[in-house]
């Protein structure tokens, strides 16, 4: 963990944000809100100077915390809202620090469907100010219908049981061991948190419907024939709000391999539980199944499985069991080990 | 054929639209881009009080040919955009016959990516005249994210082999055969011809990817138990650029009865000739299964051919001989005959 992912060669899909970061942490309690301040700290360390937040905060990134003047001091030239809310929206509390964020030389980056520009005081002080209000949550303009053309170059898609587990931190730990075994690969971020990580990308949920697939193909365009592209997925083809992003999402992307993603415990889809999680076999059938449709070559390379609630030697064990059960390579993003190199491996032999 | 749907009774999801029309042809030598003219011709009738076109224009939806100011005069108020063209966008062809219709009092409605707001001419000449432009293809505002709970009430939905082969067609017909047998229909419109027909409905193809399954969900809302809401199906689940649409769709329709509509002959996805047409059975194994995900009661009520390329003895022979091989009520809604009445049947048996 914890590697840069900027040294891959990107597609400017928007344009390059201003860098590096404060990480705002709003006045948020919940550590399962700051998963983009916890996945830059994670992925883009470099690009992070430091935290900042609003009273009542609890959590932390384990970064210094620094006030927004202080951090212009040290280099930052924005300040990201590293965290969410269940509405997607800024509420006032974080009003006084993201205006002390524009009164200090930063510009605004947010990944929430609330656009900046339209919370009135924002608006007024990023004029008055001269400084930016950027948000990467909004489809890029001139998304084409996908075509089904198939492109050259492979391409690898993480599949989720369910959102939430772990298939960023997959695409992520898979890239660098792509680039480490010396392959060429690029990550491709679909979602918020993976496009700030990356510095581009296309927030595959906030395209219209008709245009999602067009976007997954925008997404990773013609590359060598060596070449991986390692891309994000979203949501779960089980998924009852979600399953058609993701359908769109991998008919697009045309993958040649999956890795399938899942968190062992989840019994039932966050949010929803009147609907059981699908199990790993039935993720892999359906989504090699749906796959072929764009790709009559498609396979699955393993498994990746989020062992976060799990000590160290219950993980290994489980890892061991799964991999002898399934009669894949499985790997954990957060634990490290050869198992990231195994699923290499398995995707390009 | 031609039996109005305005006695059913409908959800205000759009506001209600100035009627009757003036069906506006462009300057269309393509039968079948002028789909949304011929809809309106064939479902709503006493709606549409003649057409009018531009110089070049040589289809024909049989309606008499007025002008918009003798349309005006026999009670028009909006002249609907009835043609699309390949880029969804309003050639500069038609601006003067628009320009016409605004003077002569009636507002615009279109079913075109391309806002009519976004048409400088179009938009001068509308605030002048305080007449509206009324752009059906516009997502509402609000929808929700997908809950995936059951609702009351039953619901059918048409499900494709591809677009543009009766699945809209069907969906009326079926509204029709239900109400005739004095079962509560109501026919949901997911496209832009559907909506004009309907008077409201959600364009599900303009919707942001994440909300696409809410929109149906929001569409087809509780009803009372013996109730049935007849959803018009959209692209197709094995489509390479909109099977999301179609997925999202399918899970937030939640319905008890698919019909599987085809066109007998189709080889080929229309615009991708790489990809082979699904046979019938393997759509209906896939609806069936994917559908099963948010209604585990769902079953094939039967099949919808449209035979219009073919003459009255080939399709009666093609509908038997299809009803034998599959073992299901197979109907052509262009033809008519009691077949509708049997799908009817096989779908609240």
């Amino acid at each position: 963990m914890g590697q840069s992912m900027s040294q891959l060669s990107v597609m400017p899909v928007v344009s390059p944000l201003p860098q590096p970061f404060l990480l705002f942490l709003g006045d948020t309690t919940e550590a399962s809100y700051a998963k983009t301040a916890f996945g830059l700290r994670d992925w883009a360390p470099e690009r992070c100077v430091a935290e900042y937040a609003s009273e009542g905060a609890t959590i932390t990134t384990g970064l210094r915390f620094l006030t927004p003047a202080q951090a212009v001091a040290e280099g930052a030239r924005a300040l990201v809202i590293g965290v969410a809310n269940s509405g997607g929206f800024i509420p006032d509390a974080w009003i006084p620090a993201l205006l002390e964020a524009l009164h200090a030389g930063l510009d605004l980056i947010s990944g929430m469907h609330t656009r900046l520009a339209d919370v009135p005081p924002l608006e007024a002080a990023a004029a008055r100010h001269g400084r930016r209000l950027i948000d990467i949550r909004q489809s890029p303009p001139d998304i084409p219908v996908a075509t089904g053309r198939k492109r050259s170059g492979k391409r690898l898609l993480t599949v989720g049981t369910d959102c939430a587990l772990g298939k960023k931190y997959t695409a992520l730990a898979l890239t660098r061991a792509f680039t480490a075994r010396g392959i060429a690969a690029d990550f491709r971020a679909t979602g918020q948190t993976g496009i700030l990580i990356a510095g581009q990308g296309i927030p595959i949920d906030a395209v219209l419907a008709d245009f999602a697939a067009g976007a997954a193909e925008m997404l990773s365009p013609d590359a060598p024939n060596e070449h991986w592209d390692v891309i994000e997925g979203q949501g779960s083809l089980s998924h009852p709000a979600y399953a058609g992003v993701s359908l769109a999402l991998l008919h697009g992307s045309q993958p040649d391999a999956v890795v399938i993603c899942h968190q062992p415990g989840r019994d039932f889809i966050v949010g929803h539980p009147e609907y059981a999680l699908p199990s790993i076999e039935e993720t892999i059938e359906l989504a090699l199944r749906l796959g072929r449709r764009t790709n009559s070559s498609i396979r699955c390379a393993g498994v990746s499985l989020n062992t976060a609630h799990l000590d160290a030697d219950s993980a290994r064990r489980l890892l061991a069991g799964e991999s002898e059960r399934l009669g894949f390579p499985v790997a954990d993003p957060m634990r490290g080990g050869d198992a990231f190199e195994r699923l290499v491996e398995a995707s390009i032999s």
